[in-house]
């Protein structure tokens, strides 16, 4: 499940989609007039992987063909170069801008996820049902929908807005702001941090950009630590994920979509953009860059300062700008 | 109008000026006598393109040359290297150090923009005229000579400090402070950034560095948006500008001074250092940095990690360290 | 004296502490019999420069050969390869892992240096003894053992944690947090810094890192300035400094037990990783990253963007990643 907090305005059916898009109606032959039947509703939108039959997912780069291939969805925006790649299950809708279309269905389909106006439904801790249970500062806020464990703390002036979920010994520092974001045990957070807020997503356009919805959570596994002055933004239509006992230093961003493995330790001032996906028991030196969409491979190590601007095989050891084998880039630079 | 919000405490004479700056007095020749008049009026000090008449002004860098050659200005303080280039209607005042003499005269204007002590004029918003206008969140502070349009939000804890105008349909989020800025309509700012304090600007002097003043201000034009935790200088003698529909990501840093066009995309973890001026629908990529009094042409993209120490034609696609064609980058490093 | 804020819950024993090691006991011979004895108290852990008779300090890099040879300490932990450096006053204790077991011996002297949890001891200041003599913005707090002196700021919604010391004619910005700090004169501190806080220095476990203590503190020399969004971590076994007149920009990470010289000048968004010593009279760039454990001389300029990994002598001007003579760098770059 990758949207928990928001609430689904649907179900939609497909005409009330393929308006919402600007089209007059899709060219109904004898193939199809089964799928785009008026009664059929569309309950959701999800990515290739997770959506399920009477949902709509979305394929727009060759890179996902082997997933889009099994998608178990029954409605895919697509273009038209890559429509062939889909199963006959899965009727392919012709857009111009696959994002953009993603983007206004996911709007249509959860309103609430596209601005990120502080959350004025917070009550102090004092006033809530948390305050015997929890150590506390001064001036804690928290939202609707919170749930908070056993034996944890959080500190002065600290936010903890609607739709959190922290678990059992966790501690939370001061001056510190979450939303939207699973916290499993034993999870350390530390000062001036802010947590799953929308991620950097919007389309450009002259004047005017166009916001896209993040309907995804920040998920922190148990053990995590993250450093003060870090920054971890929600996904948009999956999740961030930070895996068991991974260890982040200070003034690291996090951008959406982002999965990182366990055991992994980032050090201070690192920046991995967005859906970029990182093994488990990763080192990353300070101020590395990782740039969106790529991989990175298990037991991976990244000298400080490198700039990462391709995938990286498991077991390898990088450095540089762009990175590449930390033995030839000190060789060259002796 | 480079600085609304401090009072300017002249006008002084130049003789005043000139003694304050360490001079017994400037030679009176047949020549300048006329222009020396004790009677004459010195109202205020700017740069060199925004001088006029009865205002002294100040040119310490070849680079301003042609700039120069055309001020209103009465009167410069400049070098004299540098003093044949100024017209006939300014005067040249030749001191050692151009900057630091303009140090001292800005803080005899403007007493009051040198220290950026916290603002102990703040009320919270819920005692202020704005109480039932805004949408606001616990522990709201708001200083004096504070303006808010319609339609607009402001978070928990933030701190709106003395001289700030919020145009409509703003939203301000949580922990956040600024001062001594303009936001026009539509701009949204995210959690814990801090904007409109003054720049990194000092004289260096053996054990007690000399701050020099900062009474420009921050200028964010419509519908622009700041990510989470970025600050923003406000600047020294200009003001630092953020265009039209400009947006940054999370852990931004603007320097004092630095100009940034319309339709801009800044991506995480950005630096600009102070007095840069950036185009329009320029691109750049997360954790680039830009040097000081660099120019970056309109439609220039700078691939993330880029450190960028010359200037950049329009249209051109640069990447590496220092930044280069990106074409020339990928090839040498494939 | 290296902790002056947290309890020593010594002494021990010898025995106790090779026990707490895990190890039966330690062979008794003749020769050792004596040092050995069960009476004899061991007082404090501290490191190879600073301890004394009837202490206990450690040893686990040649690096540090010459200082070990002086070591006034009974007691060292060490490796079978390096014990043959330490003098005759010095019994070694051979173990597998020297920092694990530092780690080890002072978390049993200071068991309160591990966690940093949000300081509950704190008060409103407004209730405090520094009610009329500090300048003091709203929601201010104050925890035990904090002393400010004459003529100082303290602005909104900071809080200035136990174990600070803050010098007369000092400001500190609004949303900051400090603890274990120890503040000279003249200081400036501005806004959403965090400073204090305990490092990113753990024993990587699998499923769950071993966090090892920080029993330093900050020391800011006289008339420093730390930016915006700054964060100065505390020392693990030694402090961490910022030299006379050092002034710092936003954004800054300087790492534990890192030791930056006077008159020395940082710019925005650099980040120094552990234990690394700067000079006096240093310019660094932005966006500078600096390695752990290098020594980086005096009147030394390194350029914006540079990426240091190994040490640079006096008077050396440097820039690239990695960094090497500027002249080298630009000459290459042209």
């Amino acid at each position: 499940m990758t949207n928990p907090f928001f609430k689904n305005h649907g179900p939609f059916t497909i005409s009330e989609i393929v308006k919402s898009l600007g089209f007059k109606n899709i060219e109904k032959t004898d193939l199809n007039s089964t799928i785009l039947n008026e009664n059929n509703k569309v309950l959701d939108i999800k990515d290739l992987y997770s959506s399920q039959e009477n949902e709509i997912t979305f394929f727009h780069s060759k890179k996902y063909k082997d997933i889009a291939k099994n998608t178990k969805a029954s409605f895919c925006l697509t273009s038209e170069t890559l429509k062939n790649e889909l199963p006959e299950n899965c009727f392919p809708i012709i857009v111009e801008n696959v994002l953009l279309s993603v983007s206004k269905v996911t709007s249509k389909y959860y309103p609430d996820s596209i601005n990120d106006e502080f959350d004025n439904t917070v009550i102090e801790i004092k006033n809530s049902k948390f305050q015997d249970k929890v150590r506390y500062g001064k001036n804690v806020l928290l939202g609707e929908n919170v749930s908070i464990g056993d034996s944890c703390a959080i500190g002065h002036n600290t936010i903890i807005e609607k739709n959190v979920s922290i678990g059992n010994n966790c501690s939370i520092g001061s001056n510190t702001i979450i939303r939207n974001t699973l916290i499993k045990d034993n999870v350390k957070i530390l000062d001036n941090c802010v947590i799953g807020k929308h991620g950097f997503g919007f389309f450009p356009m002259s004047d005017n950009n166009l916001r896209y919805p993040h309907i995804g959570v920040v998920l922190i596994e148990e053990n995590c630590e993250i450093g003060c002055g870090s920054t971890i933004d929600r996904g948009s239509i999956s999740n961030t994920i930070l895996g068991r006992n991974t260890f982040l230093d200070n003034q690291i961003h996090i951008a959406h979509n982002v999965k990182i493995g366990k055991n992994s330790i980032i050090a201070g001032q690192v920046g991995i953009a967005g859906s970029s996906v990182i093994g488990n028991n990763v080192k990353i030196g300070g101020q590395v860059g990782v740039s969106g969409h790529l991989k990175i491979g298990n037991n991976v190590e990244i000298g400080g300062g490198s700039g990462v601007i391709r995938d990286i095989p498991d077991n390898s050891k990088v450095m540089g700008y762009p990175a590449r084998s930390i033995k030839e880039f000190l060789t060259e630079n002796k």
